[in-house]
């Protein structure tokens, strides 16, 4: 059937089912969703579950919204005269993908009203839908930005958005059925994130990052047939921000691709705020990124959010439905349904499957499994972290030791996960004494992820959650921590008392570390502490190995007279003994497991471990290999 | 460089290497080799080791050619006028691809002339090098009409074999470096053999066959994107002439491929011939082969035929060798080198270990080997073949008890392989009365590739070449064969005397096998004997399976009330035994082997046995599948 005969179809079930005096006055897909116009949106409501039958009946995921949106400015106005002062409205996103308003308010008790009698009240004035949040303590400029080109790109959104609704709905042609996965990057290797995942139907792409540390290896195989042309891909599904599974995304625009990026809300703004970063990054260090931020507003102009547990159409024959992955704000293990039953498949990206100061442990019960794609950055059988407490214990006792010799601590850190954790941990140990009341200084993006870390408290544990919103409680609003922007505040910096500076990059690959390392790694009173974990052929991971002598640039050498600490225990990811137990409690038992994202030996280890145990058959691919599922 | 500039390279260093007094007026690449054309070929010739030391030093292979060729009906009048007429010169073929004449001689020696002297005045009289066979016992027309239609289209081939060695010594221009095989078909299969190897630069297509029986999973896997579009593989490169290895090349012109087909020149003629064979049987059936005889003509203009044992450029990175595989004539294990020294794969294609009838052992030692992929037909733990020996006296007793009961034996079989080593054995049997004295009728191209086989002595065992060209002695000669051409004569045979009757198609996938079986099986006196491999979904499996009924169309069903038989022995295929005592003798010993054409049991069990017995890594790939060599 063609698409437009489809959707002239579904218009007449719905008009079948809809009461009388409710108007349809259009009906379109618009990216993964079927969007019903109505004049009567209020009528529409009333009825309590006609867009659920509707849903189940025709098998969509259905939206209801009225005709015409009321402007925004106008609508922020009339939106103010309804709700009491006292309820402290700080801003207002109308989202016209959605035709949502987010209103941001100090006490979103009073926006949402008696039984949610105001937000029905905003509803009825101005047709868009009140959502509300409580403000987030700290404001993010990333997001701020991201919503205003958003708003400003809404015309082409909206011609998008019904371009690719109208390619996910289209039939299924094929009468041939398999699924097969090609490793574009990222295995037996860390860096490079990419994943082909085909069909008969439909293609998607599963993350597209660089990888750190290498020049010439530093992009996923993009050149190969298998996604030639870019423009035969359905979707991108990106699991989450960090640069080594998001960076290469926009390069996918310049290149030729026009479809959607999925992702998260906060991996979409985590991701944006890192590629950014990265081009400058990269720039002020003499290398050349191949793309610029033009394509990164290319991405956002085509990304799509999905929240964790939404089940979503993004291909003829592929739902996709996100789950929490406990890595990083936003991190999602991405779970593939194919065909009608066919096939079930988890790309679990970074996981954590354990609980952190800022998340709940990886999701590991899944409707249906067949096939598991695996993280294992710590699957060697030597592998095993620390505790969380030991971890803490040795961190701090490492920042007594240096501060006491009146030295400085430097921890390179990504900017976006392990920051925030290292943030809350030195701000317990301040509060409670456990080491001097020394300043702790931020530097690269830190400051601006944890503002985002802010705005999207859902991804957060509960406690965590629960005390960033409790007056004078917000761990991040510690005294303690204190901004660093420009290079005369990183001098003082260098110049001043002892203290401790977070900064980027994770595996000093560049970023203000640098800078850092340049003016402290010379003296010996001075730490460099390792919290994360470093790539092969990455700076980082020399200084571990012990180079005493480092080359920067042509003509500098930086000697490495500093105390070097590895602090494990402070990751990201599941160690050793979770990647095991994770496989041992995962429901339902797959029949397949490719262990990926990790040294060599270490995903060979993690295969050969997995099926002595839990006689699962597992597989330790190669890059460039095509292997069949179904 | 540029293609052009590394030719006028070449050209400088030919002429700085050739003595004064040899002019050379042109260098070009034609197909895999560079050729110069001189005035001076037999100053040229006078030069011992010049051809062979610039091979050396160019890396590259050599022809010389004369400038100017003489006319070939010109310069056949004026061979007839230096070689005697007692030479008994039966024809004559010019191949302007490589400006040789093939002067067919019942008696050689006299063309040849005391020590090649009469070879060289016919050189020095026409320009065109003479090359000298004995005229072959049995004309065959398709070898006639092949060469005929080259001969048409030699202008047409000179273009092409100039732009396909331009593209074959074009530079390598990529850094990265890796192998890769994609399975498009026969993995745990038997059918529709088709292989993609591909590195960087190159992409090289081994095979393209159909699936006998099957009309829904007929073709191999040509829409994947992989071998997207058709123009960029380099080459397609055949094992041998059988269908379900050559079925559908003619298909890949129709669709954009313009490169070169390799195959041994009897492969060429075979495959031709059973290529315009199918699509006569198929449609006679009331099925569609996708393609035409324009195609099939297509397929020939773009053949480039080598010998077993040249080492042949064929993309900037790989070089083809062909190899003795000993199934069927011209059938050749094609061994890839790859890079510099990078990588060596051999395709076994369909092969013999044994000794036979018709040829020697396939070859089992390799210059350099890392990985096979091999055929497992008889892969089974269980498909142990009788010796040939029982074979016979089995096929004999078959014989003899069906005769003496005034009954027929049909014997569907390959007209290609099979139907030549029964031929044979019948032969002997009547010669040395073991059976009585009946007819032998061949149906189908039987006779048509038994020509080609006397075409090409060279690919055939020496007893076997000796016994041909003794006079009286060929045994495809004997009195007691007799060819059936129509359905009169069929008519005739089935309404005859007690008799043999070898006909196509081996597999009762159609062919006058077809007529015999609705006329002699419902007859139990009558006997159908298999001799060869039956694929899983062929009409000739479920007569072995016991099918009593046999639906024929939508309205006729034969009774199955003959005798049925099935003889093993007589099989192109090494059987279980064969196979492992292969990888036992491979020299070098390969790191992988892959098990491929073979039901999935077999191709599992073959795999598990030989990592178990000579700990080779082994893997019974799926169809759609990319394997990482390298």
């Amino acid at each position: 059937m063609l698409i437009d005969e489809r959707l002239e179809d579904l218009r007449k079930k719905i008009n079948s089912k809809v009461p009388a005096g409710i108007s349809i006055s259009e009906v379109e897909f618009e990216g993964p969703e079927l969007v019903i116009y109505t004049d009567d949106t209020k009528k529409f409501a009333e009825q309590a579950d006609l867009i659920k039958v509707l849903a189940r009946e025709l098998r969509k995921r259905i939206v209801v919204r009225p005709n015409i949106l009321e402007d925004p400015e106008k609508a922020a106005t009339k939106v103010r005269a309804v709700v009491p002062e006292s309820a402290g409205i700080t801003d207002m996103f109308f989202d016209p993908d959605t035709g949502e308003v987010l209103v941001e308010a100090e006490k979103p008790g009073v926006v949402i009203g008696k039984n949610g009698a105001t937000l029905r009240d905003i509803t009825k004035e101005i047709g868009w839908t009140a959502k509300v949040v409580r403000t987030p303590p700290i404001e993010s400029k990333t997001v701020k930005d991201i919503r205003q080109y958003l708003r400003s790109v809404k015309d082409e959104r909206k011609e998008f958005l019904r371009r690719i609704g109208k390619r996910i709905h289209r039939d299924v042609r094929s009468k041939d059925k398999w699924v097969r996965v090609t490793t574009l990057g990222c295995c037996r290797e860390v860096g490079r994130a990419a994943f082909l995942l085909s069909t008969p139907e439909s293609k998607i792409l599963i993350d597209c990052g660089e990888k750190p540390g290498s020049s010439s290896e530093g992009f996923p195989y993009l050149g190969v047939p298998e996604i030639s042309p870019l423009s035969s891909l359905d979707a991108v599904v990106l699991t989450h921000a960090h640069l080594d599974h998001c960076a290469m995304i926009p390069l996918l625009y310049k290149y030729g691709f026009d479809g959607p990026v999925y992702s998260t809300p906060a991996t979409r703004d985590l991701s944006a705020m890192l590629q950014l970063d990265y081009i400058d990054v990269v720039n002020k260090d003499g290398g050349v990124v191949p793309y610029s931020s033009k394509e990164v507003q290319e991405y956002l102009k085509h990304s799509i959010t999905l929240n964790y547990g939404s089940v979503t159409d993004i291909a003829p024959d592929v739902k996709l439905t996100y789950h929490n992955a406990g890595h990083i704000l936003g991190s999602a293990i991405s779970h593939f349904h194919v065909g009608d039953g066919l096939y079930n498949i988890a790309f679990t990206g970074d996981f954590n499957y354990d609980k952190t100061r800022l998340f709940g442990p990886a999701t590991v019960q899944f409707p249906r499994l067949e096939a598991v794609f695996m993280e294992s950055t710590y699957g060697g059988s030597h592998d095993i972290q620390p505790s969380k407490k030991d971890a803490e214990t040795k961190l701090y006792d490492i920042v007594n030791t240096t501060i006491n010799r009146g030295g400085k601590i430097v921890i390179p850190a990504f900017a976006v996960g392990r920051s925030q954790e290292v943030m809350l941990t030195l701000e317990e140990g301040i509060r409670l004494e456990k080491i001097p009341k020394v300043k702790v200084y931020l530097d690269g993006m830190i400051k601006e992820a944890t503002a985002i870390h802010t705005t999207y408290p859902e991804y957060l544990n509960p406690d965590l959650r629960t005390q960033i919103f409790k007056e004078g409680m917000n761990p991040f609003l510690a005294e303690c921590f204190e901004q660093v922007d420009s290079s005369n505040l990183r001098q003082n910096v260098i110049d001043g008392d002892p203290c401790i500076i977070i900064t980027t990059s994770g595996m000093l690959s560049g970023g203000p570390v640098m800078e850092y390392l340049r003016a402290l790694a010379p003296e010996e009173k001075n730490c460099l502490v390792f919290v994360g974990y470093q790539a092969d052929g990455t700076l980082g991971r020399r200084i571990q190995k012990g180079w005493k002598e480092i080359p920067l640039g042509r003509r500098e050498t930086i000697m490495m007279n500093c105390e070097i600490q590895t602090v494990d225990g402070f990751s990201g990811h599941s160690d050793r003994k979770q990647l095991m137990r994770y496989v041992k409690h995962l429901q339902p038992r797959p029949e397949r497991i490719f262990t990926i994202h990790g040294d060599e030996k270490n995903t060979i280890d993690l295969a050969s471990s997995i099926y002595k145990n839990y006689h699962i058959q597992t597989v330790s691919p190669m890059n460039l290999e095509t292997y069949r599922l179904v």
